[in-house]
């Protein structure tokens, strides 16, 4: 790794350092794109205006012409962003100069009878839209890796634990089903479509009204939306924050889906517990001082995500419900940084997901070793259930305290069996055998990868 | 009103003193109900194993005839709840007691396969539907106000107001409807449904497999979905929390609705606009100090709400995030208070709205008082675009810079036409009267009316 | 515990039902002592004005004879606060109704001068000074029981965790000692006194200067506060909220403090780690459906209450960043519930802190146990600076990479070092001794038990 | 502006451009400052550890002149920190490599016996100690702004408002006076000095024992501290987050101070209210779509970061109260963002408030007309006060109510004086001339600039 030029580093604000979980997944909301995205509405909104009869065509042409896949100078845009507060003014300014150098009648068409909410707001929901096709489809694979590891632990027994205590038996093909079950309502939920924002000044479209009428005015927003692949609203959104605050419940739902399989594996990894391990190879999970660790890397790195998404959400719910008057006095500025944040959170957590559930490492041998560390005593539910009606719930109970301060539950119950000749039918070795109290775990898989299939159809079908 | 003593006030926690905005609508969410909803799931409970087959239906009858509508001490309760860490488990101990005096048989079917869980949360579900409706019916009044208040309003112009300052004119039809598609918006986002949960000790049904078998167990959630008149989940959902969350998104969204409602009036009442008041009678809006004040108290309490909600809808995607193991360390428990909170912050705001919307005063002479303040200034953009191609964009700019400095705009841009036989069919009266510049208001307040009326007709049909 | 009669729970709002961690300490802020703290700060408002000069003494002995130690009905006042928006009118007509009862003249002097944020902002203050005293006692106790664990347990080595996995030894005192110094600073930080509140309608004494002097205004909050026994603040804080924010700043990081215990006792009583158990007795930590278990239930409720504070101390950042005008449109009433939730957090946290930390159950020979379990591996970043001078740091790497794939590292060092002569001083068995590589451990415990001393005398002696 | 090459712009992160707040700030904290922070920490400890006769001279010597000022290529490592999880692990080797250039036996001495945590946490606190240097001067330069507006405005009245009415008269003076101490307060809370970090693996300073001795172990931090002129910590606080929450909390309260102020200034500068007015020039708010707009711009994006900080700093708290183990996985990497990110809010919010409130522009004029809007209603508690004692107080309530129906109530009282010869001494004009009811405002200037003089003095010091 070569050190580059300190002065040419003189403009680094943020390239992940202290973001690991988001990195290598941040190229679709950058900065960057969101220039190249606020400069592809300007130009969508010259061909919609010349399609709605606003603009001429000469005009929508030669913005086209000088603007498609134009890229500005990010740094110097966003330091010229601070006098106006937004970026789009002096955007603006420049891409009417590039145009004037093709056509200078067309420059003056270059963002007319916009506002700079509505290029942000739509540049936003473009960025976002990329972004969601991606964190969609490292949720499928991810997925996929959930589906293959239900059915191939389907049978594999573990410890259940319940405020931390092993509890009773369960399945970790269940338990992997009930994460493939979040996963999927998460992913049902991400927004099919995100609409543009087109209002004017103050949401009247009034400057359209003024360049065309009230027909292409009203046609406008659509026509942009088709331009963009977006959605057209029924009415401007500037003060109505739904969609913003939509997409960020929708993120964090991913984010909570992914933090739980985290939180889980981080745990089940532990030294003590050992039932799963993260894919490793080159040098992921190493540490810098202790050569012999094996950190879940992946497991930190997405509860990391998961522990900021919601404040993120809350964030834009605060911004909408105080969206007062035409344009509100920073409550719209705050949601920028916020929503491309939960971006890419959740861009680099379905990615670390992916690899994670694709690759992740289960220990069956030290699943049934724990489970059967607690010995008998984890299945005192069911003996409780089982023999409670027939040698009294007061006596299960004395056996089951004996056996928590140390005596052998098992030789006492046998003691309890041989001893009543009306307990002949009573098999304690399958009673106790922790395999054969799974309950319904089985029914349960096939109900979750029902219901996760049919999740997963709605949502292709939409 | 009469001081009561205080030795019987020993027990009081929070009757909502300090919580003005919900304390006339907690009934429904209270604790005494939450006590009533836990009792009711453990009687469904019954019933349901007996239609499952799994307990005996002369259980399940002694079970309702002793509990069905029967209260418990709630406050005792709450006291018994801190050694377990929740209320079922000194609840369970009292209603077998109170069985056993019906059928001492029938004592030990109470409760019998459930864990804590699942009567916590159902319960807690079971409330939060009867609250939705409330809410539902709150807001639905709310949307007529806001119907009246957009066709009342349709033709009153405005100034519109971007980033505090008076941008360019409105109507307070278009407002208003804006307000109706938000809140129109999320109440269509209001959970239809809420499941029950029940998993037993650790989400397999083993409990309800060894009472019954796998069918039986099963079937069991639908059956107590059926006596409880809510949905049956695929599978338990005591580490999938999205049930919660969804509810959580839901409600703060009903917040943020009715919160930018509530901004929007508070400024537009305050003294020196005084645009909107809000209806008054029996001493509401009083002060304590000056006697001349009337305070919005209606926004005021609502906006406080709104502010609260996003950070409770935040927590409960914390603990959805963090729900691991089979239940999870903390992070369920935190879920209760704050469920409920934010049920009553919507229960409380939404009643408010009703009665804002329903008797909101509009000074149409103060807005077109205000609107006149900015002069033919606010129609600069207006100008802008009509006159730019016809005398040079610097020209108008210009002509708006001398006006900003406190030049007669109108006496310069007369003297411009004049002089100009190429503008003889510039109409200065039509270009400067802000009513001619509402832009598509009225085919916005059209859309928005015809978009809130599909949501509502969705809402009724599922 | 009898059923109470379901009418006179009609209204329960709250009683703890669904706040488990504080319920039993929720006495010194709940509704009645709020209510009872106004009528307090009444009463000495009414004294120090006439200490002021401002009122009649006769005025103030009616008041104080009336209405010392009087409690109102709390409830009724709470369903009152909604017209105004907050409990201060209804309250005021109620004092004035009883003191003119006792001398008609001296009804009027009951609230005079003052606004209703002068008497909810200082009984608020007035409320959480005496919650303070209650926290600080039980994290007094709760640093005793630290001090003795880290004594007791100055010997005792474990496994250090880091990223959940074992890293390198480290022993139980000098994790308590770690806790105890959080423990300490989090108690330095609580604030030593609360202001009253006193400014009038807005915040310019202007009434007091009406009906007194311009010296006895000014002399007035000092007095009042010397009537109360708390802080007199330079000028009125109506909407300079720093009192407010750093009380929820101190007690959030108390529950800081104590959520990082409960988070490595649960983790560290899990079972299959098996080190702490919180100490038990009387049904503490019982199950509703598995008879066998011992939940660590007072970790599980602390981090529920840990988890649940940052959210509400933010709140009141954001409460006093919008503390806008003389008194704000809301943000100033969302303060007053989220203050009286993280003063009940705090006292309830703290309280099983106190509980958890002089009981806390410590397993040295599992601990034992658990560190030998990575067997020399966790001493490979010993082996590494000891060994890697002398063989070269790539073979001590060989040799932990093929002690981590399961080969024998004892052995594997064992040959090397006698092949090599030059390695004659090495005393492998010293070098492999986990008990031997605890660094600085002893140090760092009297290190910390001196900062917390230091910590304490600063704080008795402020 | 030029358009650079997109190619070159592939690794752009975030440049600020949806952070308009900060962008002209972030030079202090960017990311290549952070990691020359690393860098600037392990030459530190090299030096330390030569100080402590841990390390060889001369290794320190090499590593100096290897390491000093150089700044390694930021972009490459934050890709590289993925795998590990943290940009440690991949700078070591880099910073490894470069010194074995000059001396090949000091390689091994970068990063000798430190973890990854010590250089993150150590680099963030030098970081951090920067940007507050920065911070305070900037706070301090505005709170001279604020000394001049208060001495300026003593004796300027304007209308206090309370829940958006307008109540009482007060003085501009006193308003500026309370965010003076606003400022003040918090800026007296921001650290002193920030703490190094340094245990090694699990905090027990186990490798540099090894290296030296117990000794030379711990005097190492304090000499760390000394090279990068920060403070020693008692012990490590790897899992004792309290040096990070103390900052978030007072980089929050200083944006509290300032968003207050924002959200005056916004409200003040409203179209309608006019009262005071950013300083402009060049630029600065303007519009893209309206050419008459002056937008308080500044006050709008302060506002915007004051809405984002109580968020960031909860997120700090929140991986406080869970900083479990020796060291946690996932709330610690869920810090490194956060606390950046308020330091970039406090800089950029700090700067502009520096630039709004010396040149903030006030209105009196504009003032003294809203003032006199309410007319002599905005009087009425002084006229209860005054005459409510003489002609009783339901009285003066009847012609309160009169006026504020719209009678004239200067008529009414003159009739009513003129009428009562008790009455004669009642100078009307004195008593409904809002000028001469600014109560102790005079006299709360002082005593507000006397505390934040304090304040100053003992911040300077320290």
């Amino acid at each position: 790794m070569p050190s580059s030029d300190r002065d040419s580093q003189g403009d680094v604000f943020d390239v992940g350092l202290l973001s690991p979980v988001s990195v290598n997944e941040e190229q679709l909301v950058g900065d960057a794109r969101i220039a190249a995205a606020m400069v592809e509405v300007e130009v969508a909104l010259a061909r919609a205006s010349a399609r709605a009869g606003i603009a001429p065509e000469s005009a929508a042409a030669a913005i086209s012409s000088a603007l498609d896949g134009w890229q500005p100078d990010v740094a110097e845009l966003a330091r010229l962003a601070v006098a106006g507060g937004n970026p789009v003014i002096p955007l603006v300014a420049v891409l009417r100069g590039r145009v004037a150098t093709v056509d200078p009648d067309a420059a003056v068409w270059v963002h007319r009878g916009a506002t700079s909410q509505d290029i942000v707001d739509t540049a936003l929901m473009l960025v976002a839209t990329r972004a969601l096709a991606r964190i969609d489809a490292a949720l499928d694979a991810a997925a996929d890796g959930l589906v293959q590891l239900t059915e191939r632990h389907r049978a594999t027994p573990m410890a259940a634990r319940t405020l931390t205590q092993q509890s009773t038996p369960t399945s970790f093909g269940l338990v992997a089903a009930g994460w493939l079950l979040g996963v999927s309502h998460a992913r049902a939920r991400l927004p099919r479509s995100l609409p543009v924002q087109l209002g004017g000044a103050s949401g009247t479209l009034a400057s359209f009204v003024e360049l065309g009428d009230v027909a292409s005015a009203m046609a406008l927003p659509a026509l942009l939306a088709d331009e963009l692949n977006l959605a057209a609203p029924s009415i401007p959104w500037h003060t109505r924050r739904g969609p913003v605050t939509e997409l960020g419940d929708a993120l964090t739902t991913v984010l909570d889906s992914l933090g739980v399989i985290a939180t889980d594996v981080a745990t089940m990894s532990r030294t003590e517990i050992g039932e799963l391990s993260e894919p490793g190879g080159h040098g992921v999970g190493g540490s810098s001082a202790m050569p012999q660790k094996q950190n879940p890397v992946r497991s930190v790195l997405i509860r990391s995500a998961a522990q900021r998404a919601p404040a993120l959400a809350a964030e834009l719910h605060r911004s909408s419900a105080t969206a007062g008057d035409q344009r509100p006095d920073g409550a719209w500025h705050a949601e920028w940084p916020t929503v491309r944040e939960l971006l890419r959170l959740a861009l680099g957590a379905s990615a670390l997901a992916r690899e994670l559930l694709t690759g992740l490492q289960v220990d069956a041998d030290r699943m049934r070793e724990n489970l059967e560390r607690t010995g008998p005593l984890i299945l005192s539910e069911r003996l409780a259930l089982a023999l409670g009606p027939r040698i009294g719930a007061a006596r299960v109970q004395e056996y089951i305290d004996r056996g928590t301060r140390g005596e052998n539950l098992v030789a006492l119950l046998a003691t309890e069996v041989a001893a009543d000749p009306s307990l002949a039918d009573v098999d304690l070795a399958e009673l106790l055998d922790p395999t054969r109290y799974l309950g319904a775990a089985d029914a349960l898989i096939d109900a979750a990868r029902t219901a996760a299939a049919v999740l997963r159809r709605n949502e292709a079908r939409s």
